[in-house]
């Protein structure tokens, strides 16, 4: 199986993810308080959203930014590609249990901030074995410097040791651990998975040039 | 990352809320009324439903007018489509809140109004800019003039208008605030995307011709 | 806009549509009788889901066959696609509404029916002014003959008025008009769409052979 | 119609239907107990959602294994693979029903527990249908041998019996079936679908080279 199909595949499952997010932000029907009131009640809602949304966003954008690197894809990789899927699909479901319980307080907005960062942390570590394999097995177009596979590992620990914290953190407030992932996904923002880095200046493949400009 | 791989996420993002709005259309089980009482009592549903599947029609080929002018895509493009994307998705949810809130009238039909009409907003305002960094950076494979990207930014201004004014206007009337949406979604069915225009003349590429005929 | 981009997106919409057929089937929780004697109750839900499934299956083998011979995408195909489009949206409302009204009998029953006929009756005749607009504009990247032409209309003549037929009977009884739209589903799985019968050997384009053998 | 176009449409199918399955796994607003109870006693949803997960992600392996082997598409083949998709989608339909009674115990879990298995066999009873029908209509770019043809078939007797046996396991012990459906996904995570082994030594198509080292 060559890269394209598994990336379209992925790409169908992230953008029914997205947007199934969505559907948890119903509101109640007439009668239930003004809906203003309603709404502004329902920020948990909104803000496990928004993070839920742009996480999935830079996953799909890290997942790409490392597949078009890859020369071929052998059964395990697709198994892992499976096993971060299974993650992805699950964030619907952990954003609306987190939405549904972080009011509450308490033991139970303790547990649902929890189930929410650890499908963040499966998704992250997943990411990461994929990430290990196709560099260990030499999956990839265009091989990393040992420096640049080692710097690439350190960034994507940062991401799995900071969930690893925020679900211990959810115990102590759920919102502190919901802000914890609203800044790793603004973390990796700005940090590019590193797939694409130092490389070209050592294989320097002609058949698959890159313009000095190419960004992304 | 290619173009291709935006817009087959895009697309399949378009796809998924476009068709998630027909979730919004259920009439209760049977034992609540006669089916046409129940169906004639939901008109807000269906008017909503319509103006936002025309609206999410034309941003889709909208999108798709101004992506496959662009020469590459780059990480600000990348995130700028999230942003457009964020509020694509959104539209299910502001779609049935008006739905459900249009016919109670007073205060909740205008703030159902003012949301759904602040959703299409943040949609038309990120195409704005997602439109404004791709001519300022150059990434267009066929530049635009001075003068078709001043009447590009008119046009799009103009829907930036009037959803701006349909969120005052949502105060007044929330169904005067839904006719000046359908209204938008009609002007824009006629109105093209500039992306496309008077370039040709200017630089004429042999490689990527356009025949005369070429209308979208 | 080629053509690989429509039916990309278009391939989203029947994708996600045909998936959303099978929310309609949920069962009540337990509690609520014994699941085989809720089952098989059930039966006007499964009976059609089946027939929505079939129908929506057969538009998009119909919509590839003619959209694989498009020459060319101009904006008005692009709208008329996407009011192809917004009945099949329609389609899982229609299908749950007729599931859940099949059994009440009556008035309801017949309403229900109407409407799923209704909306099979739009997205039929979306399909066939789309084809009628494709010929008369010369889209096609092998012309049909004026024969070709003719028996193709006829063809999709049948389908639009067994809907309108179905339409009127579900007046009488809304089960006779679910097998009428059965009986439609299995006669265009053996009639092919025309667009790709007896022009190859008016044009017979040496660029795009077909060989006798090929035979969708 | 070429593959591709039938591999992304039922690629949209998959990707829907896993993406749904997560839908099935909501946990009740506040109020219910403690959400830690509440999932605690909804393992049964967790254990159907990850079989049910990993038995679609298998056979969008093997579908697109098998696929990449067509050398092209006739009508039969198309409503063949429609009747595939239709297992597929009702995916979703069974794992819920499964998850809500199969702590019910009884008859109703053993119903349940054999509509789940009903779908699995008659999606692998398909997948078999389309395989057989591949090899004797001379569809594959690259023939399997006959011993290669006889040992594919084998492999899914294996499938579709273990299917059979579940079914009926149902009716014994609902959780015994459940058991075997995992252990089938785990079979078939080792095994692969043959449409790609031995055959390249028999022919060898210079056109189609598979480089020894390509494992998928």
């Amino acid at each position: 199986m060559n890269s394209d199909r598994l990336e379209a595949f992925s790409d169908g499952v992230f953008a029914v993810g997205i947007t199934l997010l969505a559907l948890g932000l119903a509101v109640a029907r007439p009668g239930h308080g003004s809906l203003a009131y309603q709404l502004s009640g329902q920020w948990p809602s909104f803000a496990a959203y928004a993070v839920s949304f742009l996480t999935i966003g830079i996953i799909w954008v890290n997942h790409h930014t490392l597949f078009k690197n890859f020369a071929r894809i052998d059964r395990p990789l697709l198994f892992l590609n499976l096993l971060l899927l299974f993650f992805v699909v699950s964030i619907p479901f952990a954003t609306s249990t987190l939405a549904a319980y972080l009011k509450t307080g308490g033991f139970d907005a303790s547990v649902a901030a929890a189930i929410y960062q650890g499908v963040f942390e499966g998704m992250s570590l997943s990411f990461g074995i994929l990430f290990w394999w196709s560099i260990r097995h030499e999956h990839l177009k265009i091989a990393l410097t040992p420096a640049a596979a080692r710097s690439a590992m350190i960034r994507f620990g940062i991401g799995n040791v900071a969930y690893i914290a925020a679900i211990g953190v959810a115990f102590l407030s759920a919102r502190a651990s919901l802000a914890i992932s609203a800044l790793v996904a603004v973390y990796y923002i700005f940090e590019q998975t590193p797939a694409r880095g130092p490389a070209p200046a050592v294989h320097g493949e002609p058949g698959n040039p890159r313009s000095p400009g190419e960004e992304s």
